[in-house]
């Protein structure tokens, strides 16, 4: 597909604009305010999830090709509504993406919690007080 | 950012790269069957949802500096996660964030919805049986 | 807990009320439309999420007493939620689950769906047309 | 309804038990490990939630019958969840709903949350150190 050739901040930034256009089409925008639209997403981040409930995490490895272009489009659904509402807020999420990596990086160290899915703030308090662990 | 002036595709095969060294460096992998992530996905798209449910719309309209920073991070979340099952199950989100637009636009044709948030199951049943409505 | 020897509904109806006089002692009904609580109890469910997203399933079925302290709670708060909603909307939660249970068990023969987590739509497209699928 | 009329703890106790003999008879149990069911339990938390999406504030207070009626089937979804859920772990859901009120009121006192909707954590904060807020 051509279009995911140009630039990633050219492409997010046409597909704001197409999402926008879309909605004025329509006459949409004035349900499109951001706290909608933060509902839409949690309900489409939801609507994934319901392929995965009742799978095993060994199943959820092997998807059929038709559960797996089921969830391609919830996927999809997801990311239009992320960039939607990044249009609306004026985000510019791969910003934010790349800000929230280094301090991901910096918040769990790998040899601090290799093979350990503890969260930060339990390992930290730990690391704080080992023994009231 | 000059990471995001490269072309969409690479930027996001780049970024699925990044995510699995960053698991395997911290021997997360095991953790993050697809099972798994789309619930991580949904619990980032809650703790977007949470910065928003007291506000009325119109506030959601007028965040703050701090609070558009926050919401960023939250949606900056939500875009690794995304990206990082769209890595472990191979999934194409651009392709399918395309096919879904074409296939939205002809969901929801301008002249039928216009001004209603109806959804299409909803007025397509009344176009059939509009006196059952 | 003396409160839980009264009849279900005398309890669920003086929980509406000590929700309300709660809400009304702090000023917080303005926030309380429905929308907003919906919002919160979707939030709420995603907390107890949370606990559970790294874990195997065999590790859900054995928590620790700390864990199963903090998942207690959690479901506590989807509770209160729900009967919080339930006095705004004067809804009549148990006359709707003894419905969902009638519903339930005429939608899922147990005879058509034993030891299959298909939905219903599914096997009942596929009881019609058997050979689609 | 009369089932509604005997003690709470003998109707919720004797709810888990027909929970537990439907999944039974329909060899369900398999699939109801507790990190599955709050999956489910999350996703009938957003269905309640796709109900209000598009709805102003005011237009979710004054819910028309049907819509009203199809929101009281899905909070009796979250219910039976959140009680199946209370079943396989043992979870005394009333015990946790009375401590966690008591807890509640603590971390709220009327006097200093009047009016405001902001996190405890926030507030706290600022009580604490209110030049850095």
């Amino acid at each position: 597909m051509s279009a995911t050739m140009v630039p990633m901040n050219t492409y997010l930034n046409d597909l704001k604009n197409r999402l926008q256009e879309f909605a004025d089409e329509r006459d949409w925008d004035q349900f499109h305010a951001p706290k909608n639209l933060v509902m839409a997403l949690s309900v489409e981040a939801s609507e994934l999830l319901e392929h995965f409930q009742w799978l095993s995490e060994e199943q959820s490895r092997k998807l059929s090709p038709e559960q797996q272009q089921l969830v391609a489009y919830e996927m999809a659904d997801i990311f239009i509504y992320l960039m939607r509402l990044a249009g609306k807020l004026d985000v510019d999420i791969l910003k934010a993406v790349e800000e929230k990596i280094v301090m991901n990086a910096a918040k769990y160290p790998a040899d601090k919690v290799r093979g350990s899915s503890r969260k930060y703030t339990e390992y930290t308090d730990e690391a704080k007080t080992p023994q009231e662990d």
